[in-house]
């Protein structure tokens, strides 16, 4: 099956969510882990679309989502370099793509390092509390952590 | 804001619903009413995409859905038969495909007045029941009153 560009901009309008999680990780620089994803869920019905997709963006890995969900899940940092850049080339025309604005963000952070100091993370925990897909109750537990140790 | 035949394509096998209502309706021949309907549901935040959809298909009415959520709903048969054309024309990649030819062909019956006679709602309310967005309780239902009648 062949995805066009706008088939490609549109499903993920529809269906994509741009996730960035920050878990606690002791062995982390900074005690914290920043776990950007980005993710397509579908009935097991339509697995054939998220292999279509990876073959797509040539990166991630379908999984099992819970019972008869699967998901596309891609969250390898130069992997989803390459998902950020199409999204810039291509752009959502949803309100999706504020979140993927935040989401693209994150990723340049990333790759500068910023995650691994704690004002780094700061910045990314008040990013994604902005996020509509962000785990805003997660990032505002973290910033409240952060900004209360010295 | 301009929307790709592609875009439109993706975006609606992402959140696209293909219905088919059938209701108990006294003043029609076969005592039912068919109603088959499009439909785009969003969040509120995301209305100008369902107002761009309006404007794509020169169609439908844009409404809320519930509290924060909104629909763009298509029913007019000579609309819905602008929407079939659209989707034979550029087909869906998911198996929501399935529901659409199934969607179609109702469409078609309608045109043809079969969903005035007795035989005719049965076999529409057959294919409702295959349908993974009709409502199958209800044309079960539907089927075994009109099949239990002489």
């Amino acid at each position: 099956m062949d995805l066009t560009y706008d088939w490609v901009v549109g499903f993920t309008d529809g269906e994509g969510c741009f996730y960035v999680g920050i878990n606690k990780h002791p062995e982390m620089s900074a005690g914290y882990q920043v776990l950007p994803e980005f993710r397509i869920v579908q009935h097991k019905r339509d697995i054939q679309i998220l292999y279509a997709l990876k073959r797509f963006f040539q990166a991630g890995v379908v999984r099992q989502n819970n019972e008869d969900r699967y998901e596309l899940r891609i969250r390898k940092l130069e992997s989803l370099e390459k998902v950020v850049d199409f999204f810039e080339k291509h752009p959502l025309k949803t309100k999706k793509n504020v979140d993927f604005q935040h989401f693209s963000r994150v990723i340049r952070w990333m790759k500068e390092g910023k995650h691994l100091s704690k004002e780094g993370l700061i910045q990314i925990a008040q990013l994604v509390r902005e996020m509509n897909t962000g785990n805003k109750p997660q990032a505002e537990a973290i910033l409240q952590e952060l900004q209360s140790t010295g």
